[in-house]
């Protein structure tokens, strides 16, 4: 297992961690200061600042992309809503590759609409087919460029409105299924946040192996929780065991980096430097 | 599948749906009234009234037990703390046979204190050993006076505090590990609203069969839900399949009660009279 203790060479930082005080110019200026190598950048966000603005201050900080968030939400309401998904993962791919991202993140998505009301249907077996069928259809393009694409299981307590893909075994089972030569073209984006509890969790890193390892996503479980969405905990804050789970997911193989995403209101309320030396001295001492 | 549109012989009432309305005895009255023909109830509650006046008043008023709720919590921070949970399922079990209950459900406790503050230790994975040793010893009683053993799995949700066994596999694969002669002693509980999201559900009930499937519980999920313990959907509310995990379940051997339990500060703030009545009418209508 690498020594994460001397440096933060491992780190990367989910821009979404600092999306409330922070564009994304700003956020990678502080990443710079601090020397941490890697962002996963949000798609809103490169848009509010430019993609080629994105481009041209990642090559002048010589800061690298862990991924790329997100492509996805792919089931929809009727054949238009599918279209439409799949045109916007391509879109998605392109700026992926534009950035230079090694993956493009996908939250697969899950009932159409339940983000926003009522969803369109609640057959969440139809939902799980349209995602094989976009992902499918996605993969062959991101094949022709050269953009793996890493499905993220979503813990199961989002499964209604984000992702209807909810345990890393079903992701690697959908591996298994679109790409059974591990081409390297399909994998998965590890979140422990929302895989931790799974007894599974260190059987299915082994069975992905480094191949299908594209993400490593960290942060840590609050107990008590008190929002489905929005109060994820700063490592060493919950009851994530990360070092064990970083020792499972290094004997798989991945050598990549650790990405801190924190979507907390609780965070988002303080200084952005505050936030980002937090990360460094945690990813330290307990990741 | 069994018709439930034209009478609610086939419902139970779980009495933490009315807890915050009425005393145990008041609400065996209403469902007494309004032909009710079994319940579920909780330790606390049948403390508060005393186990031999409640006892009574099933023999009175006919009503069945569809469960007792509960047992479990084994995982303990020291040896001291696992006999206590020990001795604690045994007085469970005597309760519940007292009562006549089919089964005793077990919440099966996770991370030692975690309820109540930081806990004991982390490792989830000696949780669910305790979980496994304590059932073990358990389930040596309940074979001796005859009551049933029924592994609730909780949502991963509430993994910290409430239970580390998240899924009807890993429930499964306990009762196989614990009871392969499949004797009848050990069985699940199936909560529609921790186990719903599932893509393993259907297979996994297939698995279980009718001399594992001990009870089954409904409500609704929610969306969003906006609590990760008291925002439990009224059964049509949400966006669980009812019908069709219904078929699952029945397609497998089960004939039991669909048992309704709604931890719900929405409905505990409603009267009792309309909360069991409008249970009855979605019984009828979406269950």
């Amino acid at each position: 297992m690498r020594d994460f203790s001397t440096n933060h060479d491992g780190l990367s930082l989910n821009t979404a961690t600092v999306r409330k005080q922070w564009p994304l110019d700003r956020i990678i200026e502080e990443c710079a200061r601090r020397e941490i190598r890697a962002i996963a950048p949000w798609r809103d966000q490169v848009a509010a600042l430019g993609i080629e603005r994105v481009a041209a201050l990642l090559r002048e900080t010589g800061i690298a992309l862990s991924g790329y968030c997100r492509g996805g939400f792919f089931p929809a309401a009727d054949a238009a809503g599918l279209r439409a998904a799949l045109a916007d993962n391509r879109r998605a791919i392109d700026e992926a590759k534009l950035l230079g991202s090694p993956c493009l993140v996908l939250v697969v998505g899950s009932l159409p609409g339940a983000l926003s009301g009522p969803p369109a249907y609640y057959d969440i077996a139809r939902a799980r087919a349209e995602v094989r069928d976009g992902i499918a259809a996605t993969l062959e393009y991101a094949k022709s460029v050269g953009m793996p694409l890493a499905i993220e299981p979503l813990h199961p307590m989002q499964a209604a409105e984000r992702a209807c893909i909810n345990t890393l075994e079903q992701a690697l089972d959908l591996c298994d299924e679109l790409d059974p030569q591990r081409s390297g073209a399909l994998g998965v984006a590890v979140d422990l946040y929302h895989v931790w509890w799974d007894p599974k969790l260190a059987a299915q890193l082994v069975r992905a192996g480094a191949d299908r390892l594209l993400a490593y996503h960290v942060c840590d479980w609050l107990s008590p929780t008190r929002d489905l969405l929005n109060d994820r905990g700063m490592m060493g804050d919950g009851v994530i065991e990360l070092k064990k789970c970083r020792g499972w997911i290094e004997a798989a193989g991945y050598r990549g980096f650790s990405e801190v995403e924190i979507f907390s209101e609780q965070w988002w309320a303080q200084p952005g430097e505050l936030v980002l030396d937090t990360c460094i001295a945690r990813h330290k001492s307990v990741v």
